[in-house]
């Protein structure tokens, strides 16, 4: 390499220049095929930055046509800065912060303009140390609100526009002469800016976050039931034990399921803001989905508690004995996870359709069938055979408890060589001191 | 109760007045102590709400002073309006959206000018539709760039106030004469909000988002470690497999660790764009907070399948043989779960610290230890009842998800009576087809 590197000493820039230009010909391609495929994913997103430029371009024409602008004058900026900040991808979204705009605007010019009434009373000298004190006051007391879960949830959009518009209108009540009509001609603007985001974003290819909710919530009973179909095969299958399950495509999408909290709860939050539309009532259920959303995460963490304890089984040596209790185990525990695979999928098409189907009760019947046939495996006089497989499942859970901490281990004590934590004395004497990488099996 | 109703017919609004009052007073009682605990659980939460009132205090004064209203007149407003919105209560919030904001105005206020003088060549007609074409395009290309995952998570308030600040210049520029002192103005009043924003959240009583995220990641596995500890006394202790698990605090307490990613990921965030501060530098691997996170997590999931289990267990009948086996089984899961509860409240403490424990290995290796003992129960010779002990935990495990699926379907047909699902027509005539409550353990 050394050698090579000598060589190549007398590249200079002209060499080097097509190589420049490939190699940003090459960046440049992989950037508009990550847009592309941005855009491909869902096409509602372009549709949605279209329907920005629309709104954007209709509030402008305030601006171009004369009769429309002298009516408001330089108030029209209102219109414009309204609809960048209001239009969001979904209509709840639009509908929550228009809203919020628009009433926070109203209560709070109200507001502003009593407290220049009420500070004008105290005289030229006395009305900034005033309307100073009433500044500071609300600002404080409307961003301390915001800390209130309630408020945060379903109006930290509109205390903004609280503080905003009344810090606005009092402070400036000290410099402007018609008050009042300033006051009209910025709610009037406030109001049609949030009317044109209202009706692009209802109007025109409407995205309904309720309904992404639905399909979200679908979408992830699917993810279940499609890695429980797939560890039947792979694992339980014909291919029984062989391969690890690691790696596998179907392994990671439930992942996301565990981590769809955050995304559940502003969709619903939006959706709650949402008219009734196509099969979705006003007053849809919203909440139940969170229900759903919460056993459903539930549910991928025994899955994933399931997968863990299979994981290290793999990476263990083989047990080969075949044994009869051992086959008819795991020829019910192949039924119980195809059954109940198939029960979630019906789950989720049936949420997706509004179709409640016969068939999960059914399979979810077998899939409890089969577990009940575990449990006759060991005959009810046999306590002391029971008692050694709950002791020895409780202590496989332990273990897997143990094991889990593994990781966590490492991963602090990385932290603590990456921001070099205080060590104690004698391990600095020992050598450096990496905690043990143990995987813990019950193994032959 | 028929009879009640009838003799408080006659009791009018005179009478229930009092009762109104006093049911107000309670409310107004509990709203106060609710306030009052938001500002204790954390007070610096009070103090954030006063700094915003004092910035908003602070720029107003450029309204007050007569010198300094003149240099920017109106534009004063942006200063205010600037302040309101930046404002974040960590100061990595504030640095994130100040500078996004005033990079952002600059870009933005520079391509406007371009715009404007290139839509001007079009002539008097021409110009608006330029302009808004100009608008139209750079609008939606803008929205778009927030769908890619990067330009969310560090720069969606950028890109936002990139849009607004364009359209305002471009569109504004066909009627405004002094464009270029507006554009100034405006530029240096967003300057001084920023920089009023920045002074007040760096230097009075600063909130890191940084530390936050420390204190954040050592919490969470020291809610790990006080499950552990109380699961260990409860349920393996002395009170050994009496009274249910349900319902204690401390189980409460490790289910918030499975809910934490989003607010790890946006404290990570924000602490990127903090300067080093106290025993964080610069460059501090915030990344490696998340990794930490991600596996406490995952370790968060399998106690959560152990306490499944363990529920499961306690709900049905008990088991009473006083079996060797067991006894030295139990023994070893009493020690596992101590000493593990122990390496994750050392970690936690060595976080918190930043001082590396050198105990932390010493605890995980006598859970290990306990593990392997576990293991050594089994003879290596006797591969068959190995072989019924990994059956028999991989069938628990498996029933464990058929019994997680109760739920799940439970919530989703209440869902399809909430909403009014289609019903398949035989099962209308059968009567309500409810789905099983089976709870299916591996009992006597």
């Amino acid at each position: 390499m050394d050698s090579a590197a000598g060589t190549n000493e007398k590249v200079g820039f002209n060499s080097w220049c097509p190589f420049l230009i490939s190699d940003s010909i090459q960046k440049l391609k992989d950037f508009a095929q990550k847009i592309r495929k941005i855009g491909k994913d869902d096409p509602r997103r372009v549709f949605h930055s279209l329907k920005v430029g629309l709104a954007l371009t209709l509030v402008s024409i305030f601006y171009y046509v004369n009769p429309l602008f002298q009516g408001f004058g330089t108030s029209t900026m209102w219109a414009v800065l309204t609809v960048v900040v209001v239009m969001e991808y979904t209509v709840g979204g639009t509908l929550s912060k228009g809203l919020n705009r628009a009433f926070a605007t109203l209560l709070a010019g109200a507001l502003g303009l009593g407290a220049h009434h009420l500070a004008a009373v105290a005289g030229d000298k006395g009305e900034p140390i005033l309307l100073g004190v009433f500044v500071f006051m609300l600002a404080a007391m409307a961003t301390f609100s915001r800390f209130v879960p309630e408020m945060k949830a379903r109006h930290d959009y509109g205390v903004t526009i609280f503080i905003l518009t009344f810090s606005l209108v009092a402070v400036s009540s000290y410099r402007e002469e018609e008050l009042i009509k300033l006051a009209y001609r910025r709610l009037s603007t406030v109001a049609i800016g949030v009317t044109t985001c209202l009706c692009t974003s209802m109007f025109v290819f409407p995205v309904w976050a309720g309904e992404d909710l639905h399909m979200l919530v679908a979408a992830n009973l699917d993810k279940l039931a499609c890695f429980l179909e797939g560890m039947g095969v792979q694992y339980f299958g014909e291919k029984m034990e062989s391969g690890s399950l690691e790696g596998k495509s179907f392994l990671q999408s439930y992942k996301t399921v565990l981590n769809s909290k955050a995304t559940e709860d502003s969709l619903a939050n939006f959706a709650r803001w949402e008219p009734g539309h196509d099969r979705f009532g006003f007053r849809h259920p919203w909440n139940q989905y969170l229900k759903i959303g919460a056993v459903t995460r539930h549910c991928a963490c025994s899955i994933e508690a399931l997968n863990a304890y299979i994981s290290t089984l793999q990476q263990s040596h083989q047990t080969t004995t075949d044994l009869e209790f051992k086959q008819m185990v795991q020829a019910a525990c192949v039924e119980m996870i195809k059954e109940t695979s198939k029960a979630l999928a019906e789950l989720s098409s049936s949420i997706r359709e509004m179709k409640w189907s016969s068939t999960v009760g059914k399979h979810h019947a077998m899939a409890t069938e089969a577990a009940n046939r575990v449990k006759a495996l060991v005959p009810a006089e046999n306590s002391t055979l029971l008692d050694v497989l709950i002791s020895a499942t409780t202590a496989s859970l332990v273990t897997e408890v143990v094991r889990c901490t593994n990781p966590v281990i490492a991963a602090v004590e990385e932290l603590s060589r990456l921001v070099e934590f205080k060590r104690p004395e004698h391990s600095r004497k020992a050598g450096a001191e990496s905690p043990p990488h143990v995987v813990i099996v019950i193994e032959k």
